[in-house]
């Protein structure tokens, strides 16, 4: 599919810079002013509502629109690439200057500020996974120095399920959690409200076409599957983590509510910034056959730049600009979006279109780059100095946190992901 | 709530032996002739319609039935104990001897055998606990005999986030799964059909009304919040999970099958057989208040009988009757329900209406009241000499794990849960 830069479309928010240009694309659930949750597209600052321009459609475009429906894309990621394709196709045409759609414009166009975002799918299981292999290993060093990362960690693409439930659209307040913490030197836990709270940058990826329990679905297959991408903040509550987490792993440290960008970016925007799956250091083992697709192994890995910011209370009020506290890439994926997809349902395992998915936090190797605050202050030991000269080794009440995403290529349209911010509000 | 024990209902085989007498009467979703699922209530070998009967009702209970509609109990869970305690109520005059309700026999009844059971609700999210602490014991002593439990376990209901989308009714085939797995002695894995597969024998807790996301439900309001009560077999590979688990806890080896029984036994039902809390142990630390509450500690436990039952095809085919591998009971939670909800919300985390909780599995201390083959086997070290004259360390192809339940009481009418069966199918 080619995408050629000069393309120019009637939004002219769409022609400068923006996280949305007529090469992007994504699709999302949009209200305004509490009316029922419907779809749309954005395009520049604006939403295209799908359903006031249905007309427009017609034949797989048509179907696609039409599987919009009802406030949630669960149908429409069912659908799979086909329709997908066509309705991108469709919505380039109609889009693109020239186009008589233009002289409909106060009646499909919204203004997104006006605009209220939501969880684009009803999401039947979240599945967190632990693929960041600089993250792994930032973490594993605080604990093992020899020997950071896990006998099984380069065999196994590791993952644990998380809550469904408490997944929110960008904006969501993020109310402190309470719990219970073993205060240190003691052997005893005490309760309250948690007092290392932490992000974690992610990549969240939307599953399409789902397969029936007791299937697999097969490497070469797995991109088939995979309807789109979005960010996800992983919110996390260290001190509740530490307590708690053994044997089963994490539990109510990360269920209170985990953030995502509202727009799914599609595979079909994101063809042009695949890249070959990183190679494997030397001695690394090669993937088992299950995990090994020659396709994937070329062009499974996804190069999206991915930024951490802050901003607190008082940043805010003295007008102090967003502090940049990571920038990372997807490229520190140890595994691709594909070989999770087929390691996740090589038992069996039903995957639903509407799952999603979360990549496991996606630092880089050096300072700069890591994707949370437990990385960022080693455990809390060091102090991060903010332009407003506060200083932080958690996050505050008022702290708000932005993850942005952006791909780059020379010859290509820069695309972006919307924002994924969430501020943190008292414990009750 | 008195439930005496003479009264007779018009269905005659509710007055004999049976898991379902009138006292009972569990809510479920059933379909005949694979026609749309609906509700109904069990009563002796029969099903009750409850749409069919729906003119029978009226105010609260009405309300109840009207909420059991479109084959899925969510809307009726949500509603809470009111009109579930109105329904039980109505149902009582419906089914007993000398009701009107006789003379529609053949329209509001059907035989149990010739209906499908359905999973009753949409489970939202799906939390399996660990919380029985002779499992926790016996499953720690294999690793760490001097000191089994964990230092978190007697503060911490532990809990993980589970699969929902593999979880089915009574009756469907457990295909065995696929999986890396790591060979005694070796450092690299390999891959293929679990060799070291299990059964867990747990008690499944259905939610009622649920929590808007940043609340917590307080201890003492917790057990209004459970709608009902269900077998649970939570199928585990102990290969794979040995190999993948650290660290975020088992996944794969979990989430290829979970099997419950279809009936949802009320709050109402097991009234006569709640006791107090087993008393700690001494020396054991009292709950944190958020898990403490006077009724709860007096009141809150559930004694309930536990049995687990093995066929093999040979003894199928021989007609040897099934073996039994343990006889248990829900008395081994070391935690109450009530705990279990209040624990899982205290950070804010959203519940609703059709989420299920696993108590984790409830063995009890001695040979013969062990949950699952690992304890049985001492972690596949020791053999089960069955009565066909096979033996078994894990199961294997044909074999059949049918669960069981059953309440008794002195002066109470005793009740039972209805199976939970499943019969392991070979690898694809």
């Amino acid at each position: 599919m080619t995408q050629p830069t000069h393309t120019r479309s009637w939004v002219t928010s769409a022609n400068g810079h923006t996280d949305f240009p007529l090469q992007n694309l994504p699709l999302g659930v949009f209200s305004i002013n509490g009316s029922a949750p419907r779809s749309g597209v954005a395009i520049g600052d604006s939403i295209l509502d799908l359903h006031a321009a249905i007309d427009a459609f017609e034949g797989e475009a048509r179907r696609a629109v039409e599987a919009t429906a009802g406030g949630q894309l669960n149908a429409f990621f069912e659908l799979g690439r086909g329709p997908r394709v066509a309705l991108r196709e469709r919505l380039l045409e109609l889009l693109v200057e020239g186009s008589p759609l233009q002289t409909r414009e106060g009646q499909v166009l919204h203004r997104a500020a006006d605009c209220q975002m939501h969880v684009p799918a009803r999401i039947n299981d979240y599945t967190d996974f632990y693929v960041g292999i600089e993250h792994a290993q930032n973490v594993g060093k605080l604990f093992r120095p020899d020997n950071p990362l896990l006998p099984n960690y380069k065999y196994v693409p590791i993952g644990y399920h998380g809550r469904a439930s408490t997944i929110r659209a960008s904006g969501a307040d993020v109310r402190r959690p309470k719990g219970q913490t073993l205060p240190a030197g003691q052997t005893e836990p005490t309760f309250g409200p948690c007092a290392r709270l932490d992000y974690e940058l992610e990549l969240g990826i939307w599953i399409g076409q789902g397969n029936a329990m007791g299937d697999s679905i097969a490497i070469g297959d797995a991109a088939e599957h995979i309807a789109g991408f979005c960010l996800l903040n992983d919110w996390s509550a260290r001190d509740i983590q530490a307590w708690e987490y053994q044997p089963l792993g994490p539990f109510l440290s990360k269920s209170f509510i985990t953030t995502i960008s509202p727009w799914v970016v599609t595979a079909e925007a994101l063809e042009p910034f695949r890249k070959a799956q990183p190679a494997r250091p030397e001695g690394d083992p090669q993937p088992l056959p299950y995990l090994l697709d020659k396709r994937d192994q070329a062009a499974g890995a996804l190069d999206i730049e991915l930024e951490v910011l802050l901003t607190t209370a008082a940043m805010r009020e003295q007008n102090v600009p967003a502090h940049r506290l990571a920038l990372s890439n997807s490229l520190h994926m140890y595994w691709t979006v594909a070989q999770l997809v087929a390691h996740h349902s090589v038992n069996g395992c039903q995957l639903q279109a509407g799952d999603l998915f979360g990549s496991g936090t996606l630092s880089g190797p050096e300072v700069g780059q890591f994707g949370s605050l437990l990385e960022m202050t080693e455990g809390g030991k060091k102090v991060i100095e903010l332009p407003s000269g506060e200083v932080r080794k958690f996050l505050e009440d008022g702290d708000e946190i932005i993850l942005r995403a952006r791909c780059n290529r020379e010859g290509f349209a820069s695309i972006g992901f919307g924002e994924c911010r969430g501020t943190v509000v008292a414990a009750r």
